[in-house]
Parts: C-alpha cells; structure tokens; sequence
C-alpha cells in the first residue's frame, strides 16, 4: 500500500463543520483511510491556509462544448440551438469532442472538479479523455428523435442503450454511464415504450433534461393533459437512481413525485439565468425532501465549467426564487456542490471520511477576497473561486499539485482546441 | 516626460471592438498618449496573449466592510443589517476602517478594479489608503439620522458636507467627493430641506442608497403619496451629477425621471440577490436612456469585490429581470464595467483613447476558461475572472504587475486585516 497525506489544512465533514486535520489517503485503494492529527504518508500535498474539502461534483455538462465557450450569446434557448448550436454540432467530428472534452476535463481538474455527469455524442472519446486525466464520471450518449424516421429513432436509441452496457466501470471503474434520451419533448413515446425496459433490466440509471423552460412543459400538459414529470413517471422515467437536469419549471405535485420517487435533480443557475429559462424552486425541493445537485451545464451557455462560481450562484438565486434571503445558505450549498450532487448522479463521493473515495480539492484561502475567515464555509459557496484550487486528487491520484496538471498538458490542450475550434467552425460553414 | 508602453496586447477600444495594438502612456501626466502598432515606452508592460481594458469602475461599495466578509450571511436586509451589521459597525475604530478599505484596496488592484465610489465613515483613513494605493475614487461620509435628536442629525449632515468640501481634489486629484445621505427613508426631511441647497452651492454630487427593497419604498408611499424618486426629485436630490445605488423597485415613472434628470444609477446585482432584494430592470432603464452603472455593494453582501463577477450577475440577471436572453447583453456589460460606471460617478475613465485617463487593466487569456476565443468581449464579461487579471495601472501608474501589487504589501495586509477582524468583533462583544 502507498499513501498521500494532505498536510496541515482545514478539512470540511460531511456535516459542513470545519475541522484542523491530517487527511490520510490509500493511494492504491484510493480511498481515505484516515482523518485526524499528525499523519504522515509516502508522500504528501502540503495544505497549511488551505480548506480541504471533497472535489466539487458537476451533476450536469456537456464538456465538449467548451469549443462553442462564447460562440453565441444573449439568445433565447430555441433560437440559440437552432440557429447557433445545432447547425455547428452537426458538423463535430470525433476528434472534435475529444479535443472538447480535453479542454473541459481540464478546466474542472484546475477547478477542483473530480466528477462530473455528461450527455453528449461520441461517447468512447470521452472516456478515453476521463480515463487519461484521471476523473471520474457518469457518461452517456444523448439521444433525439424529432425529425427523424422511425428506424433512424430507435437505432440512435439503440447505440446509446449500447453505449451505456458497453463503458459502465471503464477507466478502472472510475466510469459509469446512463442512458440519455435528450428530453421529454425531443424524444418520442415510441422510444420510451421500446427501451426504458430495456434500461431498467440492465440497472442503467436514466438522464435527461425536464422544466428547463416552459416549451419543455406547455406542449406536454397540451398533448397529454400531464405535467411534464407526471408524464416521465407514466413512462417509467423517474426511478430512484435517474436524474433530470434543471427542473426549473415544477409545481407543487412535480415536487412531490421528485421527492417519493427519489429521483434527483441538477440544478444549472448559470444557464437558467443565461438562457433566461427561469428559477427553480431550489429551496422549496430541498424542503420536500428532493435531492437537488448541481452543474454548469454546457460552457456555451455559462460560459465556464467552475462549480464555485455555480455555487454562489445557486445561493443567490435560490434566495430570489424564494424571496427570502435565509434559503439555500451557505451550508446547504456545500453539500450541493459536494455530497449531494454525487448522490444525484449515483456516484460515490463528495465525502470526506474514513473508507470514502479519495476524491478532493485544497482551497487556498491565504488571498486577499478570502480574509478574513469568520466562516470557511461562507467563503467557499460565497467568495471563493476556481483559481484559489491548489490541489485536485481523484480517486487517490494527485491531479493537480500548486496549480500544476499532472494528468494532461495545459498548454497543448489549449493550443490544440483554439485550432480546433476555428477549423470547426469552418467546416459548419462550407456545409451550410 | 516618461512613458510606460503596454505591448502586444488586443485593446478594448470604447464602441466595443478589439483591436491588435500597443497603449502608450504619459506617466507624467497619468494619460494616454497614443494607441496603435509598434509603440515603444521608457518602460514596458507585456500584453501578449491579453486583453487590455479600460480598468473597472465600482460605482457603489462601502470598501472597509471587507472586515465583515462572511461574518453573517443568509439573512434578510432589515435583520442583517440590525441584528449584525449595525452593532458590529457602533464598535468600528478609525483604524478598523483604515485596515478594512487598505484589504479592499487591495483586493480591487488585484481584480483590475482602479476606481471606486464609497459610502462609510471616518472619511480622511479612506483618503489616506486611496493614496498610497495609487487608485481613484469618489468618497464620502453616510448619514443616517433616524434615531438621532435634531442637533446630532445637524450635525451628522454638516460633516458630510464638511468632508466633502475639505477631501474634494485630495490625493493628486485621485479623490473627489460626494454628500451621502444613506437612504431616503434614514434620514430626515430636515436634513434634505437644510442641506441640499448648501450641497448644490458647493457643487458637489449626492449620493445615496434608494428603491433597494420593497421596504425602501412602501413608507414613502404611505407618507407622501409619491415614489420614492419623485420624493427625491422634490428635495433636489436628482441632479445630473447624482447618482444612487440599487435601483431594484423603480417603476416606470421613475425610469422616466431618472433619464430625464441624468441621474446615474449604481447597480448591484449580486447584493441584489444575496439579499434578496429583487431584480433591477436594468434592460428597461438602458432602453430609456438612464445611466446604469455597477457596484459590488460592500463585502458582506457579496462577498467579494470582483467586478468581473458582478458583469457576469448583471447579463445574467438582466436576462431574467427582462424575461428575455438577449437582454443585457456582453458588449452592454462590458460599458457598464468601465465608462458608463465612471459617467455615472462623475470621475474621468472608462475609456481607452488618446488623452483620457491611463488606468488599465490587462487580462491573461491564455488560460482554459477563456479557451478558445470566438468573442473577448463575452469572455469579459461571462468567463473572466479577478484571478485572470496580470497588471494594473492607474493614472499612468503601475500598481500591480504580472500579479504582484506594488504600492501595496499585500501579506502585511491580510495579516493585519486577520487580526483587526476578531478584536473588531470581540470589542463590539464587550460593548454589547
């Protein structure tokens, strides 16, 4: 057995209290073996003025985007797909979502991000890229049917069923996957009755987005006389183990069939305030017992992937939503950022405690917008961003060590995805 | 004369376009002297691979709350400010002030941030570390008469004015000064009726909170029959030369006067949110003509000072106050980050061309979060952040260089700023 000990910081317990410790680590295992005084390891991240806390988990992305970071803003959601996104996305290539997710997996690393859960295409090069750099993730391919013919709709169905039997404990079990039909309303009936069977026999978890805006609730209550998550639940879409992103726009009887099935919920600030899709009811889910995550969404409409700048925001927003300025405080938030985000997406962590994976970040607070410290908890969902990261260890791995990447070269990367993205954008064009 | 050339960047020029271009500066005078290709200087700053903008104005802090970041969050405006604030700010020494605005000094040369307006007490400390730090700003003394006989409400104002008068044209010209009563419901009538014609004689700009919260509204209503701003438009309060924070609950009356009136009005969306307070119709008040501007509100309803994060809050929130993401958007924000802020304060700057102001921020974008570059003025606005930001000039002054500030010690700082931090609080203890 080899050990890592991360040395001298403050280290945040699952209950959001702060605690002077050793943070002990089998880096074989790569899980935590013990928290507490004076220990020592085979090696060791040094963490003095530094807040150690579980790596922050992003419940909903699609990581290759970053080629699209500020591509096309200021545009409502349909209109921006439409017109900006998906004439783009149809020319990607494989090489294309590679280099994407290289430069997506790269900012979370350099932003304390350990895990994330993603829906996109060309599923294998993402894990090839989270299998590199170390992470750990939940993948799966996205699928859409409207537009298409029937047998073009269930073989896109098809590959993303297959996608997910094929990758699950990739990447030395560092990957899992779901099956990720896009929406409720981009996705046919017929599809759900033919695979969500299929999934469940084999104990595949569900994604999708539901209630980001309210085109993605009207013409379901229209069409079926259901709310949106009414309607999921009729087709067997809101198992405990299934999560859904944004559910902005839920009411009361939506809350509550979220929180008895258990089924979680990604809440994406940024994009919802972006995209001006809505606020969700964070605080009012949280109080029906909801387990409600968090995550950037795409870097087209955030435009970054740091889960500390979506933290502050979920707080604000959450007190706006709930005109009140006691809901989604502090505390909450870091759970969000952390624990229940990973609970969400169905993956270990977000913890730190003994037999935990190994799976952190080290804050450091010795700046100036971080003194002085009343609360390191405040400061974490308040104050703190991406470039206070020191350190990012994944699964008993060292990431990050000072601000340095370990797993993947920073400067090929962003060499390589600004080519990249100017050659994409050629290419969208000449086949316009 | 000297001057400082800053090489190799892509300049932010005032209509919002980015050019390739070298900035030359008149040290000596503090201005610009010309913009434009292979422009050489007795000195150098490195701009490769950066963006040059305008340095970012803050039109509305009270800077030595730094003290108070984080000390209690989560709480609604009337609480906050009675339950925590107020009674730790009863117990502020001159020298609490003087360390707290030396923090938040610092942390605005470090997030490219070279000119500020400020609201607080113990005037001359502010004047003092504006100074040495080598930045600008608008300050003055608040004034809050509720509570207070008639005599020491006199008094209070008189001081205001008294400040303003002596500090106007302080620190080589970097500070001017404003009367600031804190509210229009904390302070008398009286005091509006006595003062605003001596304010006026004197030719000084007034400045003061109004239309934060519901509750800065409905008294006004209730006891004069008018809108907060049409009451203020009564006293003399809404002169060209004006301008005041928040704005959030203006109805359409007010917008009107306030375009008519040349008010300018500071917005702070992220205390906005913190606290609860509402969403400013910023897309409404630009569609008819007001000047809107930004400010970070003090640290402990933020709790950071960047103003990068509050661009991102302002085009983000905007969209949701407008219902619409086209709403706010970056090239907007980006004027409301640097000039429209100074217009709104009254201080020169904001714009970077020959012979205005030389305060400068240059900002890194060879980094993954700002990778790739389709648009730098979304990147401003969405994706940049204070760490982002390299060098900082102000008035042909270097005041921070590749990340190290230079007119201040920043580990003196913070450390002092630690320790003032818990005997501020155990004073205000004591005291209870």
């Amino acid at each position: 057995m080899q050990t890592l000990a991360i040395t001298d910081g403050q280290v945040l317990t699952p209950d959001a209290t702060v605690i002077e410790a050793d943070v002990l680590i089998d880096t074989t295992a790569g899980t935590i073996l013990e928290i507490g005084p004076d220990l020592e390891g085979d090696e060791s991240l040094e963490a003095a003025g530094c807040l150690v806390t579980p790596g922050f988990v992003n419940g909903h992305t699609h990581v290759s985007m970053t080629l699209l970071r500020g591509y096309a803003d200021d545009k409502p959601l349909g209109a921006w797909l439409s017109e900006d996104i998906w004439p783009v996305e149809a020319a990607l290539t494989p090489e294309d979502i590679r280099i994407g997710a290289e430069l997506g997996v790269l900012e979370f690393i350099k932003a304390g991000v350990t895990a994330f859960a993603d829906m996109y295409f060309e599923v294998p090069e993402i894990v090839d890229v989270v299998d590199r750099a170390g992470v750990r993730a939940r993948l799966g391919r996205g699928v859409v049917t409207v537009g298409k013919d029937e047998d073009t709709a269930q073989a896109d169905a098809q590959q993303s069923l297959d996608v997910a039997r094929e990758f699950d404990g990739a990447a030395d079990g560092r990957v899992s996957t779901a099956f990720m039909p896009h929406s409720l309303t981009t996705v046919s009936t017929d599809v759900f009755e033919e695979f969500v069977p299929q999934v469940r026999e084999a104990g595949i978890p569900i994604h999708y987005h539901a209630n980001e805006s309210r085109d993605e609730v009207d013409p379901i209550v229209d069409e079926h006389g259901l709310r949106p998550l009414e309607f999921a639940d009729e087709y067997g879409l809101l198992e405990e183990s299934d999560f859904i992103a944004h559910g902005v726009h839920v009411d009361e009887t939506e809350i509550e069939l979220l929180a008895e099935r258990g089924t979680g919920v990604i809440h994406c600030p940024a994009s919802n305030m972006k995209l001006a899709s809505g606020m969700a009811p964070v605080q009012a889910m949280r109080d029906a017992g909801v387990t409600v995550g968090l995550g950037t969404d795409g870097a087209a409409s955030n435009n970054d992937l740091s889960m500390l700048d979506e933290a502050r925001d979920a707080a604000m927003l959450g007190k706006l939503a709930a005109d009140d300025a006691s809901a989604v405080p502090a505390p909450a938030v870091a759970d969000m950022l952390t624990a229940e985000t990973a609970d969400a997406i169905g993956l270990e962590g977000g913890r730190l405690e003994a037999g935990a994976p190994a799976d952190l970040a080290v804050i450091d607070f010795e700046v100036p917008h971080l003194t002085p410290v009343h609360d390191p908890v405040s400061h974490l969902t308040y104050a703190a961003s991406a470039a206070d990261v020191r350190h990012t260890v994944c699964d008993g791995q060292v990431l990050m060590r000072d601000r340095v990447v370990q797993t993947l070269e920073e400067a090929a990367i962003r060499d390589r995805a600004s080519q990249q993205a100017v050659a994409l954008l050629e290419r969208a064009e000449a086949s316009d």
